[in-house]
Formats: structure tokens, C-alpha cells, sequence
């Protein structure tokens, strides 16, 4: 069983507008050394396997075809066990 | 200039429909290896000061308030810089 932690992140070119109304809304309860706040997503998968080279290709197979759009965002994962 | 990166999660004993939905996708394109998935936030966080100690506590005031639902949802963050 391997688990793999995938972060898929807005590329920085693009504006994230969801990052910049959480930045308003913590600017408006006082919380202003807030300089910028980025949302991204983390997905943590358990796989069904052992072969850690194998599961590398997939979760980034998975990346590609479904879990980010990489038109505008970015992807890494992290395999453990 | 601290970084926090921010992780929030939903509970284990929560359902998280949109990873059930998301697992089922991957599924149905050959990726049966997934054995469970589930989807979180990842929050990075650029703040303007260089006292960590204070940052903590701060960070940990931001995720109580607003970025995390702690009914439902579990946070962590990690601090850089």
C-alpha cells in the first residue's frame, strides 16, 4: 500500500480569485501582514500496490488526465510506504 | 517574510463526496489501484514578519476563524523563512 499526497496549485500567471476574497476576508478581521494567499488542492490517494516506480507513473498519469488541469495549474505528489 | 503553507482536511469519520465522485472517475479510466481518496485545501500564505513565534500563533487564529471548519475539518500548517 503506497499513499500518495498530491498538491495542485494555480500557476502563478494566473489570477486566483478565491485566494484574493480569503485575503480580504482576513484583512477585514484584522489579520493584515497577510501580503498574498494562493488556494490550491491536496488529495491524498491510497494505492493498491507496492511498486513505487510503477505508482510514480500513475499518480502522474492520473495528474495529467484528470486530478489538475494544467492548462493553468500546477501539480507534484509525495509517495510514502 | 514567513511563508505558512496550509494543509486543511476533512475529518476521517467525515464523508468527502467529491473524493468518493473523484475516486469513481478514476475508476472508470482504468486507475482501479485507487483505494481511497480524499480532497483537501492547500493554502500557501505569504506574511509580512519575521517573528516565527508570533507568525505561529497567528496562522493557528487564521485557520480557527476562517480556514478551516473545525466541526468537520482538521488543519495543520508548516512555517518557512
Amino acid at each position: 500500500m503506497i499513499k500518495a499526497s498530491v498538491y495542485v496549485t494555480i500557476k502563478q500567471s494566473v489570477l486566483d480569485p478565491q485566494g484574493v476574497a480569503v485575503q480580504g476576508a482576513l484583512h477585514s478581521m484584522g489579520f493584515r501582514e497577510v501580503e498574498s494567499l494562493r488556494i490550491g488542492k491536496y488529495m491524498e490517494l491510497q494505492l493498491d500496490t507496492n511498486d513505487r516506480f510503477e505508482a510514480e507513473a500513475r499518480v502522474k498519469a492520473m495528474c495529467e488526465k484528470l486530478l489538475a488541469n494544467t492548462v493553468v495549474e500546477d501539480y507534484r505528489f509525495e509517495l510514502e510506504g
